[in-house]
Formats: C-alpha cells, structure tokens, sequence
C-alpha cells in the first residue's frame, strides 16, 4: 500500500554511460526535500556518480520500493538489472548499458502500474545502445506505450510555465502539409486539455499557432489557417475547450509569456523548438500525455561529449521530479514558471 | 557642409493618426543625449505630441537642417508637407495623413542624399492611408529603393545584438520551398556580411539555419540542407566570409545568443521572428541594406489601438536611432546586446 506525505518518485538511470547517474547525484539533495526519490538502476554506477557529483551521499541497495528510506545522505537504489556492466565505458555506445537502460524502464512500469510508486521520471537513454541490445524500440515512449498497452499516447514539453504540443515533429518540413488534418490538431488540443488541468490546477487556457505567417493575414499568405485549423478550433471549442486561435507563430509564445496562456498548439518542430530551447535553456521537461501512469523525461540526450566530467547540469531533472509530484497529485509549487495553483 | 561631433539624425513622424509623433517625442530626451536629432514632420502634431509625452519640451519649425538646434527642450522640425492635417482623426486611416508620411520620407532622403544629413530613422506608416493617398508604393522601403534608384535591397532585423536577415519572408510556408535557392541564400549572407562590420567594429560571425528539423540530421528530416544551404555556404566561405552552418533551427539563436554569432540568415519568416520577438520584445530594430544611405526604422506598426493614449513605448525608436548613428560611423554604445567593439 502507498502512502507518503511525498510523492514516491522513481528514477531511472538511463544509459550509465551517459549523464543519466551524475545527475541524479547532483539533484539529489533537491529531489529529497520535496519528494520520496528512489533511484531504478544499477548501485556501482549510482556509487560512482554520488563520489563525482555529492561525495556526502551513498547509494544504499533495497530490495523493495518498501525498503527505501531516502535521506539527503541515502540514495536507495533498486538493482533492477542483471547487466555485467563492469565493462561499459563512459561516453560509449554499449549494448549492454542499452538493456540495462531497458531493464530499469520496465522495472518502473511495472513498480507503478501496480501502485507502489506515484510516477517516474526518467533520465536519458541511447537510442543506439538500445539497438546493439537488439530492443526494438526507438526510445522511452515508445516502450512505455508498449509495455502499458496503449494506442494513442503523444508528448508535451514543457518550460517556464508554457505546455507545449507539436501536431508534427520529426519529419522534412516538406512533408509538414500532408501531416496537418483538422483530425490531428484537435487531437493535440485534446491532449493538451487532458492533462493541462491536472499540472495548473484548473482550466487551461489554449493558444493554437498558425502555420504560415502573420497566421496567413486573413489568407494573404497560405489557406491551412482556414481549411485545417480553424475548424478544429470550432469542433474544440464546442467540446467546450478554452482555446483561441490561429494566432501569429511569432506571437503565441510572446502571450503565453505574458501569462495570456499556458498551452501552445504548434504546427512543426521548429516552430515550438525555437522558443522552447529560448526560453528554457537547459531546464525544459518532456511529459508523456495519454498513458495510465505520470512519466516525465528530461528534456536532453546523453550528452557523452560531456559525461562523466561532472559538468552535467541537473536543472531539466529536478523540474521534471517536480512536474512529476504534481502531477501525481502532490502539492508542489512551480518555481520558474506562471503555471501555478490559483485557488 | 555637415560636420557635428554628434550625428545628424532626421526622424520622420510617419502616420500622424499612429503613434509615430508620440514616441519621438517621448524619446526626445535620450535621442539628443547621442545624437543632433531633427524632425521631419509637421510642427503642429509634433506640438500635440510633446505636449502628452514630454510637456517641458517645445517644437520649432525650422526653414533648413542648418538652422536646427536641437536640445533637452527645443524639438526641431521641417514642416515637411504642404497637406493640411488638421482633420486628421487620431487611429483612423487618412489620405492626407498618407501624403505627408510619404513627403516626409521623401524630404529625408533627398536631405540625406545631398550630404545634409547623416541617417534616416522612421516612425511607421499606414499602408491603407498611403493606398489612399494614391501612393503607389506598399512601405518605406520601396520608396527609399525607388528614390535612391537601387534595385538590389533587403531588409535585416537587429535585436541584442543579434541580426538576422530572411530568405524569403512574406509567403505561404508551402511556397517557401521554390523561393529558396542557393543564390538567394548567398545573396543573403553577402547582404549580412556587407553591412554588419560597420554596425560591430569588426568582422561578423555569421550562421545559416537549416530548413528542416534538426537541419535534416544529416539527411534524414529532408534534402534542403545538402543541395541548398551547404552549396551556398561552400561558395560564401570561399569568398572569405565566416559562415557557419547548416545551423539546426532551434539551436542557431541560442548560439547568438551566447554570443557566437552576431548574424543569422534564417530560411523563413516565423523561423527568424519567434526568435526575433521572444528576445526583443519591442526593442527590435529594421535596417535597410543595399541602399546608398543609412536608414533604420522601428520594427512595430502605428499601432492605432493604443495610439495618443500616452501609453506607446519609445524603446524601439531609441534604439533604431542608436544603430543609426553607429552604422553612420559615430561612436555609440550598444546597451543591449553583445555586438560592441571589441578594438
């Protein structure tokens, strides 16, 4: 049975030969004031990180979510692989560490589906570590989305207080017309809607962006505004969704820092990325939206040009632990951003 | 013959029913703080100005740019317009207000051309009271090209001290594609690093966006990057220019902004301007290329809903003025950016 005054956070470590263990080391002492961190991975490379980043802390092995009695000295760390992983190097592709990184994720699937955790939080992997273990997953959400059985499920960024939802992502901007339906942006202003609530504490308030300039200028410079955009709009707004639109791409992030909205719809991957990396520096947070338990990410890689040299920063993890408690349902303030409880 | 300590700035009030008169005149004591700011306008709506934005301040109509002596309470102005503006309603579109932005623009240039003067700095006009007007022209910079005979011209933005010049601008996205050649990007760059020496002291550090996502991650996110950008790239590089590039989207103004590049050609509008206004706010500046005189320009409209309230803010205009006289060669410090001498 769970219940703690904090959120039982589980983190996992990612691929060890990444950043993944340092910075954990480094939040640790932040993670612990707010919350019940337990860390999923392997203990002599927690060992290791804790003696680079926070040589006051030790890792402690525990057998069961129960055990863990997390301390700003104590990081309990769950052994949730059977990996030699002696041999991996730092900053190397390792298959090895590739299943490791995969054995710690499912370990933390299962620990929450059953109800002994309240969400996870996961550090980066290697998508080609991942492969040479021959898993058939590009990466965390497409593993999380298999191992809960669930068919629909997308990602926001999140910083500052601004949620962020990408209708296209990874793909040419060439190919960015024939991916934009009046389907696939109410599905994203859905999702936003969905889970919105849970991380303000009351309605969200939903900026859609235009695809061409100046939001094509009353079809002046483009017809998607019209065609796609506008009438997802109309269908959200009658399922009684707080969103306005199309707005300005070069506008919508100006009113959402101006706390005139705390979710932006963006048409492509630049067009959301450009003012996230801006505003966000190092401190963005991926949240998984549509799965049957809270997973936030960091919002990095790896990073193996830096890792291990104990230069790694932990801001992007602790903003994610906190994004995570609070939408476990703990009451935690959001420092950096608008985005707080207004009751 | 002109010779001052300080450079001749003239600043044309532009749409007298926009805000243009109300932000000269509130930026009145900073201009002649750096500069030997004149007024080409009309005396009685510059009157009207001074009196809701600086009340110690008065206008003085000069007949010649010789006789104007500008101080902390003395406004000169060329009555630069024989239409009669007294029925000019405040936020409403006017052709007479149309004419007498165009005749001020017009007597700037030919007071600049002829050696009278040493910069031009414009408040906005309204495209629909020059339509009205029956001026055939849509904005400053076609009249400037038009009056000064230059074929070849362009437009760069500046903002902490970051600048940034556009492929292509006010199109479709979908019509992006066919507008970007490697000459129009060489064009471009060439145009960014003619101009930009003059603004830094120094040789400019140029970057070039990609077009796709990640700047197509080495082929994967689309093919613009390799048969486009990169070829004109090579050809800038052997012109001795130092550019670097394809820069992924969302990483080249972060890159500015640390300050490793002073210039950004950006592919399309939005690409550039989410940027552009999540860094600058209002402060942004325009700057005309290409043209045989120095001419800057605030980067927002008349802004008819909040003009004559008193409430308009003069910081765009200042710093237009700024690079004015910096790009006219007099020393001036640029407060905001990192784009200072370095000699």
């Amino acid at each position: 049975m769970l219940a703690t005054d904090k959120s039982r956070l589980l983190l996992t470590q990612g691929d060890v030969a990444g950043i993944g263990p340092e910075i954990i080391a480094a939040a640790w002492q932040s993670l612990v004031r707010f919350s019940h961190p337990v860390v999923i991975g392997d203990v002599q490379w927690m060992e290791r990180a804790l003696a680079l980043r926070a040589p006051g802390s030790r890792a402690r092995s525990v057998e069961s979510l129960e055990d863990a009695k997390p301390s700003p000295t104590i990081v309990p760390v769950i052994q949730a692989t059977s990996e030699d992983l002696s041999n991996v190097e730092v900053a190397q592709v390792n298959g090895s560490a590739g299943k490791a990184a995969y054995d710690f994720l499912c370990r933390a699937i299962d620990e929450t589906m059953a109800g002994r955790a309240h969400a996870i939080v996961t550090a980066p992997l290697h998508k080609q570590s991942l492969h040479e273990a021959g898993i058939p997953f590009p990466g965390h959400t497409e593993i999380l989305a298999a191992r809960t059985q669930t068919p629909q499920f997308g990602m926001l960024l999140y910083a500052k207080g601004i949620s962020v939802i990408h209708v296209t992502l990874h793909v040419a901007l060439r190919d960015v017309f024939a991916l934009l339906t009046k389907g696939a942006v109410l599905e994203k202003i859905r999702l936003l809607n969905s889970i919105l609530p849970r991380l303000l504490g009351r309605r969200p308030r939903i900026g859609v962006a235009g695809l061409n300039p100046h939001a094509s200028d009353g079809g002046l410079f483009g017809s998607e505004e019209r065609e796609i955009i506008e009438p997802a709009l109309a269908a959200a707004q009658e399922e009684g969704i707080q969103v306005s639109g199309p707005i300005a791409p070069d506008a919508v992030f100006v009113r959402a820092i101006r706390g005139e909205l705390e979710g932006v719809v963006a048409m492509y991957h630049d067009q959301g990325h450009i003012a996230l990396k801006l505003l966000a520096g190092h401190d963005a947070v991926n949240i998984s939206v549509g799965l049957p338990l809270v997973r936030t990410s960091v919002s990095h890689g790896t990073a193996y040009d830096i890792a291990w040299r104990g230069i790694a920063r932990e801001g992007s993890l602790i903003e994610a632990a906190r994004i995570a408690a609070r939408l476990a349902g703990f009451s935690i303030e959001l420092p950096s951003g608008k985005a707080k409880d207004t009751s």
